[in-house]
């Protein structure tokens, strides 16, 4: 028998890992949005409860990260159920930290387990995808991909869709800061302009490298040497306040690699040693920002067992 | 007691997969150049025979891309003794097969045998670019590191010079052909012109990670769906006669990937099954070429046991 009512986690997300502009991304262990479905037996799909957005999500599900992929998820396996979402955010949003991805990640995930779980993780980053269009105008899928698989995940392909996972042993603390500016993200894609040049993206593509086969043999510093960005960080940087000083601070704690997540304005950095990155943290206090000290988050979306009441 | 002479075979290589432009190659296990270094009393490092060459390649010791690297190599480890180089060349020059690569690998490789071995293959390649950068002009390393550490190798970076070999377990023939045409090298590049869109840079990124992803979780369809080059071969492939269409053939024929081989004018394509690969060439004998069915040398330059009178 089907589940009436499924609670999950869904993490925030690094996206634009430095050498991989628009195709590499990890899930994070926290910040994450807790997402709770619930069948009903009136069809169509409604949004039932947001908190925590301050008001400025639609509630249209239509509209909105969390619910438009769970229509097409519907519609497509002819399911003639009612699902209702309460989309709790526990992050923040227009962060870079992959807020709407979470939504949409949590969920289709949810919806899923209602359905009787159809579809795998993989075969639901599709569906997500549409909660990124209905949030930010585009189907992405370098958040809500790693949001669904955990880990370390590249888009190779969107014609067809074709998401890799990489498969590494490392594992890594990652201290993500939010500082208090706000960061446009049509604005941070406009300062890239349409073209690069072709050197800097024989530099990317060899950093590229580096950063997949030292997270896949477990050589983290190469890793480290790899997590070098020619792209964005320049163009995007100047918006990040002392965002310079702040990386050459983390990268003297033993950070291994610093950059902006997403199109900033959080900027993420990764430690081998928890030890190392809790000192980095506590020397950052006077810095107007939130911080997030948690780990590279290999599960994914995860249900949550007991009651809403107790979680939120 | 030092060797007094040491023979080797310098393998081609296979630069610009696909979507590895400048940054990723691959040993094959024939053609190649063989290089005899032999040690003299008299300081200095000399040319003393060349074959195979139509009497082309310049025959002093600073331009000759075999010996331009034991040159430094030399000076760097402050030895007064002398080398003889005698260079054959078993491979087509200027062809996109990393002619003076082989050349450049073999000598420096059989340099540092008679003297010791006090360098590493990796220690090699600086000293192996050097050939590279008498013979092309730039001492790019994306031939001569496949050619001397074998296997799959990416750059990750030049300054500093950091070389990445790519563990696969995965095995492949290699049909290269090498049509009767001529590919200025400087041509090539000029007509990639110095930008790119940053869609291209995404796509290719994209492909080089599902490239480097399937060759090291031993996933052959992965690596096939991503031999993909959206900025050279739409460019380049005009200089080679019938291009579309022997690509359509070989990848009909089970091929997994083909793509221009460095500048061009040769093609390379890989099969996981040898069978494929000769009935693959058996239907190409028309064509106006010359055909290499061959392995991914995981080995680079090896040495030769015996006269060279017999390996001639």
């Amino acid at each position: 028998m089907n589940r009436q009512t499924v609670t999950v986690f869904s993490p925030a997300t690094v996206a634009n890992i430095a050498c991989g502009f628009d195709i590499l991304g990890f899930a994070v262990g926290e910040p994450g949005d807790i997402v709770k479905a619930t069948l009903s037996d009136e069809p169509g799909v409604r949004v039932v409860k947001i908190t925590g957005d301050g008001g400025v999500l639609p509630t249209g599900s239509e509209k909105n990260a969390a619910t438009a992929g769970v229509i097409k998820l519907l519609n497509d396996t002819n399911s003639k159920v009612g699902i209702e979402i309460e989309l709790h955010k526990k992050m923040p949003l227009g962060s870079g930290l992959g807020s709407s991805a979470a939504s949409a990640a949590g969920g289709v995930y949810a919806a899923n387990v209602l359905l009787g779980s159809p579809l795998s993780r993989s075969e639901l980053i599709s569906y997500a995808m549409e909660g990124e269009r209905v949030a930010c105008g585009t189907a992405h899928a370098d958040n809500v991909a790693p949001a669904l698989l955990g880990g370390f995940v590249a888009v190779r392909s969107y014609n067809p869709l074709d998401v890799v996972r990489i498969p590494t042993e490392l594992t890594f603390s990652c201290l993500l800061i939010k500082p208090h500016v706000e960061v446009m993200t049509k604005e941070a894609r406009q300062v890239l302009g349409t073209e690069i040049s072709l050197e800097q993206h024989v530099i990317q593509s060899g950093n590229l490298s580096g950063l997949l086969v030292g997270l896949m043999t477990n050589d983290s510093e190469l890793v480290s040497r790899s997590i070098v960005d020619v792209i964005a960080e320049p163009k995007r940087s100047k918006w990040i306040p002392h965002y310079d000083e702040m990386k050459n601070y983390l990268m003297n704690q033993g950070a291994i690699g610093c950059c902006i997540s997403g199109s900033g304005p959080s900027v993420f950095s990764l430690f081998t040693d928890r030890e190392k990155a809790e000192r980095a943290q506590e020397g950052l206090k006077d810095f107007e920002a939130d911080f997030y000290l948690t780990d590279v988050n290999t599960n994914g979306v995860s249900e949550i067992e007991g009651s809403i009441d107790e979680i939120l």
